[in-house]
């Protein structure tokens, strides 16, 4: 079941966003992926999104993000999902919307195409 | 060719924005598509995107949009575009980037999920 198995690969991001593990974090994205960063040019490959949260995690402070799927839909081997992330910052308690498109690469789901927004009051 | 079916619907959604014409907007979205607009809730189904796009026109002073693709993937019958959105408003010019997941429905392409967010300076 991918759901099941993107589920695991959330809990491999979470793990490496409060461990700040950049590399772990690199590696669940796959070698072409794309991410739309708020503020910010699109990130193509994975060295660039690496770069990427290491600027975003110190700009805010990144201490832990929690990841919850709203909707999943797959089709073959790629799979669409739409979730919020609670993110705990310096400044306190932020929550983004994102939509990930995911990728099965060698039969291991990987984050394809990765853009999020500010959930609001 | 989907790439070129998907400019066409993006050329429809623009001719839409122009004219102000929200149903003929929204019409271009799934019954049960899901928008991501930034600083919003998430929004579902085709009427509470109509909605959405009133509030975000009247907000803005949404006089024009122009979409450009960067990227699209197919495969069978949903799509990932990733692109950028020039939009002409009442205080400026403003570039939003996004992710659209789009999905053939009846032979016909329609945005499924739509996601964007600020380029930034």
């Amino acid at each position: 079941m991918s759901l099941s198995e993107i589920a695991a690969v959330n809990r491999q991001f979470e793990d490496a966003a409060r461990k700040g593990d950049l590399d772990r974090l690199a590696s669940l994205y796959t070698s072409d992926a794309i991410a739309l960063p708020p503020d910010g040019p699109v990130v193509k490959g994975r060295d660039a999104i690496k770069q990427m949260w290491g600027t975003v995690a110190q700009q805010l402070g990144l201490k832990e993000v929690q990841l919850q799927t709203l909707d999943f839909e797959q089709a073959g081997d790629t799979g669409c999902e739409v979730g919020e992330a609670t993110l705990a910052l310096a400044s306190g308690t932020a929550v983004a919307k994102f939509v990930v498109v995911w990728k099965k690469i060698d039969g291991q789901w990987r984050l394809h195409r990765d853009i999020w927004n500010t959930k609001g009051a």
